[in-house]
């Protein structure tokens, strides 16, 4: 069995895997050796006390104690440990989160922003900033101790304090839409480098598109930072794959490889060759043996991941998780949980900080702090390049400063969107989504997107906007492979760029299930990605129930902060494309047809975009006798059922409702106009060959299918699971 | 931009990079060279007027075809495109399908079947067969064609005929429960390579478990077949980096590497080295750079794959999609469509196939079949070795053929079960699951599992029964590392496997999202998966709501074929359990708590194995004033509550309803005894601290939570969403 024991000694497998004996500087061990013997003492002695499966051998057995070596430098350390224990003093105030990350790559983090990046703490969105991610997002308390120790006004003192508490700008994970400086929204382990790989992405197309000689009007890095569970995750090798693909030369991803994981020694699961396999992505791959101390060294590896400008770089710190903690260091004692107030001192102890809770020594701070005015620099500089680039390329400039700075969307996008789908003729809607996306590319320059190796099928192509590959990033087509995932996140990041891009991407409806933890946290992180998403029904045939979505609609449907779109009909997918362009802060899914479908004859624009409406009805009063309500290619079934229903007499009430979040948000009186009381619940018969689920909030009856599809021409299978016009004016006939 | 046209003629990069010109064999180009001229000729004509973007100058410079090099071996060219034509008629059929891949992979497929490995096509479920796994599912018409050629009864010559139609044993995609002989069901892509790693996982723990010197009951390997999808999804580096880690000798995949995928030439996104990438993984990586035609090479990969015990194999095949169609090979044309009449003649003409469709010589056939009379004999040899093995090891044998042959359960699991869960006091219901596993563990010898890098929080090690690792495959502790979707793709695959294995597997709830697609192909595929899914609300706390589930628990309910179990309290969950162990075929997700609960004090065994039951009602006709339903941790607000609401002379009925899917599976009358029409919906209420989504059906009102959660400690972020007692009480005060 694995060793998977505390660590409370020092194994020479560790020791060396680590490189903390064998790579100090020789300038660091003489200053660490000055403070190092009482303590190993110490230590020692308790690793005999400990109980640890291996140890070393007696307190009397002098042995180095590498946690006590810090860089050398003793204002360096002042600074590095104030960002440790702020880290520390917030987990444990909070009694909750995880101090083992920020302890381990405080050197690392310290590094990066104090010597490499480039941001203004009093405008984090400064639109040339360099960008940060923390993707091994539980370790927030290292984000939140930088941005409150830069000065960013968005995390004060009370907030460090706050941790972790209702309403604080501090919550467990990092959250792009509570906190200032935080770019996205991490803690789902993978997601965060993945967005780093949008966010260096949209750099990439930014600085193609606008870029001149002499203006380098966007030039920025992204960094992030990740840990042995992102590494794990598939999400991050399918975007650091691609990134690898398209040489993203401005990435820079500092891998914190502390062979800890919550299950204990990463040894019992994970042991691959990681450094090779991002090789193999394509990426430069530079090792850092000591990151616990070799500032150097990171450095050093920082410099000559900016000077290779066709690859990613992966940095590869090999640090000590708890570095620091006497007992709870190399552990996954530290990784979760707070220290303890007698560890807190014991850690205090062996990194000779003598200050109290939550204070940072003047010293320090203002050192920090220096950051502000070169930041305020940097972007006062900057404006000056841009009003020179404005002057010399008006036509450019004016695009850059409403599309990209500001966020504007060019006026007339939506009246040629809306003429397109009232002019258009009946076809499949994923057809009619090509033309819709054809007349966004023309009309919106910051719209972009692809597909996941579908782009025939979900017909995603805007043609003459060129490939996004690594010669040409200016290419508005991006090239997904087959990496659903890794899209999801990917356009996350694109979106929370800074850069406004606008993304769409698609795969078949059904494989949002290999997509989902992405487009949730688009949900919930605000993020307005639109997904094209064809073949939406068991309506795609042949390729049977592996490929065909029964359950996804109500799984979309009972997700916050995401319009789930159905259209049935040129008018409606424009409509439902326009819902999408406008919702910046909601993600909208369009979920389109393989198969042909009729042009609705009152298919209205202004009702598909407020989610539902009365396509016909030949009642008097109002009070039909019955109402049938269907969303996309099932709305076609419940027009001609209509006009079978009427011809024995009855009144029918016929409703499209392709998106049910959008109905939601009008108010009383319009929903009151479309489903009114006077048809109570079972009197309306809802029919969409998909589950029931959730259905009964609008409709007593159900035309459905509660079962997986099966493998067969599409005609047939519809008519398998009873799609017909028989069988609905039968259903309906009963009521 | 890359090239991305349609291959019509021979690029030196494309030739090069299969290497159809270098590396073959001196016999098979003589051989080969025998009829290739004339065609040459006409070839190097077409791709003149094909209008491709690269293509051989002129008709009249002869160039060598590469499609026409078979393997030199007329018998075996006969054979292989037995294979091909099957698969090139089936699709052509059907007008639908994948024909490319089966074309190119038939050598591999053949030289795997015919002289590696062992099966009985007449006992398709013979315990030690070699199993093989169509990860690339699209090519399932690869895995229909050896089905009939080898002689399995599940399909016939009519099954090819209706290939991809209504009822037909040969759908779309390969399902195992429509076709004996097909192990996994796959189609999304990179599912299938996982599937292997966990029927690989169970070869080597059943081996391990009952082998003994000079009995090797198990020693089967595991073969898949997997394409450049397969290798882009991040579920494949999940399970294969596990693979390689726990150093699965008998594993061996053929990657079909044949540059193109559906948005073209793989070029356009996926460019990194494979083999290398593998390498990392701990995985032994042998190069066939000629899969068209050199089956030696194929041959000698497989030996060398057998031959190393320790890693697991990856066969890279370089082959040419739609080998030997003259205008679609090599192109996105040959994937995933029919070739078309003209196309299929010319295929014909291209490799000399004389036989009309879907005649197959008898020579051929003979060949085939002879596999029959083989697999008999092995599994013959076999069942005298088992004979041998019972009694010279009668406890093991009999516990080998019960559990691993029959897949008994044995006599008293349950009843120890409900014994603890009845005797148990209340806890955090994780901890309840945590007791409820060491049950199992101890009853049930085929019972294994573990988690995703949570077990110290999902609670879910078995102690006591070692860890599965590379050198201990005997242990039944699975530990899967971060990486949520493989472990769900693993463990159907350990289900699958044929050794009647009962996986659970376990993260947070929340991360249901990442391993939904292969929850789905649970369901779908009939596998009997547990799912123990800890941290089941936002009363998890300070993670917040990157962590906390909303929609999850309707998002499953609205998934055919899966059991849904929130479970209230030790009773419930021994009970949810039980049901998840039962359950053979459906999947079972159980949702527990992070926080503590109390112990019901009328919490039924037997009903929360029906799904739903009345807790209490102090009315007396059954038909109360209120009806109060909730599930898991918010079942102790509504008891609370109604002895609130009974204070002030309310008759209330108390339902817990852990389960949806099981209460509807029961008769109408048991349904009416738990939620009678007595009762109206509007005067019920739900109370679930989840969305409300879904509920209608059985409750017209909701106490719930429609927006994603908040960060902070969990009793205050449960009060935050009034989940309290008091508001439980206002809200069924006011119906």
């Amino acid at each position: 069995m694995a060793f998977v024991g505390t660590f409370t000694g020092v194994t020479a497998r560790a020791e060396s895997r680590r490189g903390l004996l064998s790579t100090a500087r020789p300038a660091v061990s003489s200053s660490a050796s000055s403070f190092v013997a009482p303590s190993a003492l110490k230590r020692a002695s308790v690793a005999k006390h400990a109980g640890g499966m291996t140890m070393v051998e007696a307190a009397d057995t002098v042995v180095p104690a590498p946690l006590l070596k810090q860089t050398g430098d003793d204002f360096k350390d002042m600074c590095i440990n104030s960002i440790r224990f702020i880290s520390i003093d917030g987990v444990e105030k909070a009694n909750s989160g995880h101090p083992g990350m920020p302890m381990g790559m405080a050197p690392a983090a310290y590094t990066l922003f104090q010597n490499y990046m480039t941001f203004n703490p009093k405008n984090p969105n400064y639109v040339n900033r360099d960008r940060f991610v923390l993707s091994a997002g539980h370790g927030s308390m290292l984000i939140y101790s930088l941005l409150y120790l830069y000065g960013y006004d968005s995390v004060n003192m009370d907030d460090l304090k706050n941790f972790r508490q209702l309403g604080s700008r501090t919550p467990g994970h990092p959250e792009n839409f509570e906190t200032a400086g935080v770019e996205v929204t991490t803690g789902p382990l993978g997601q965060g480098v993945c967005n780093a790989v949008g966010i260096a992405m949209s750099e990439a197309h930014i600085a193609a598109t606008y870029n001149k000689p002499g203006f380098d009007l966007v030039d920025n890095y992204t960094y992030a930072i990740m840990g042995d569970g992102c590494v794990m995750e598939g999400i991050s090798g399918e975007a650091c794959s691609l990134a690898g693909h398209l040489g993203l030369g401005k990435l820079i991803v500092l891998y914190d490889d502390n062979n800890i994981s919550i299950d204990g020694n990463t040894d019992i699961s994970f042991t691959e060759d990681v450094g090779k396999r991002y090789e193999a992505y394509g990426w430069q791959v530079i090792d850092v043996p000591n990151g616990n101390v070799d500032t150097d060294a990171i450095a050093k590896a920082i410099e000559d991941g900016k000077a290779c400008t066709d690859k990613p770089t992966l940095i590869k710190v090999t640090t000590m998780i708890g570095f620091g903690s006497p007992n709870k260091s190399d552990s996954h004692d530290s990784h979760g949980a707070a220290l303890g107030k007698d560890e807190v001192t014991a850690t205090r102890e062996y990194l000779g900080w003598e200050y109290p809770e939550f204070e940072v020594p003047q010293k320090a701070l203002d050192h920090f702090r220096s950051k502000i005015d070169e930041g305020a620099e940097a972007e006062k500089a900057w404006n000056a390049k841009f009003a020179e680039y404005k002057s010399k390329f008006p036509e450019l400039g004016a695009q850059f400063e409403s599309c990209v700075l500001k966020g504007e969307l060019p006026s007339g996008w939506e009246a040629e969107l809306k003429a397109y789908g009232e002019g258009a003729k009946a076809n499949a809607t994923r057809k009619l989504s090509e033309a819709s996306l054809q007349v966004l590319a023309k009309t919106i320059p910051n719209w972009v997107g692809g597909s996941a190796d579908l782009a025939p099928s979900n017909l995603t192509i805007m043609e003459g906007y060129g490939d996004f590959q690594k010669a040409t990033p200016e290419g508005r087509n991006l090239r997904f492979g087959v990496r659903e995932h890794g899209m999801g996140a990917i356009c996350n990041g694109i979106v929370l760029s800074g850069y406004n891009l606008l993304p769409y991407c698609a795969t078949f409806f059904i494989f949002t299930d290999y997509m989902r933890a992405s487009m949730r946290l688009a949900a919930l992180s605000q993020v307005g990605v639109v997904y094209t998403m064809t073949h939406d029904s068991v309506a795609l045939g042949e390729d049977g129930p592996t490929h065909q979505p029964i359950e996804h609609l109500a799984s979309y449907r009972a997700m916050p902060n995401i319009n789930m779109y159905r259209p049935a009909d040129p008018v409606e997918v424009a409509a439902a494309y326009a819902v999408g362009v406008e919702s910046r802060k909601t993600p909208t899914i369009i979920a389109l047809t393989r198969q042909g479908t009729k042009k609705l004859e009152n298919g209205s624009y202004e009702g598909a975009k407020k989610g539902a409406y009365v396509l016909s009805d030949n009642s008097s009063g109002g009070a039909a006798d019955l109402c049938l309500i269907a969303t996309g290619s099932e709305v076609d079934l419940i027009v001609d059922a209509a006009e079978e229903l009427r011809k024995s007499g009855k009144t029918v009430r016929v409703v499209s409702m392709p998106c049910w979040e959008r109905f939601e948000l009008q108010d009383e009186s319009y929903k009151q106009s479309v489903l009114p009381d006077a048809i109570p619940l079972i009197k309306r018969l809802s029919v969409e060959a998909m589950s029931s689920f959730g259905w009964a909030k609008y409709a007593g009856n159900q035309v459905s299918i509660d079962t997986f599809g099966a493998s067969g021409p599409g005609p047939a299978v519809m008519k398998l699971f009873n799609m017909t016009v028989e069988n609905v004016v039968a259903k309906a006939s009963a009521l």
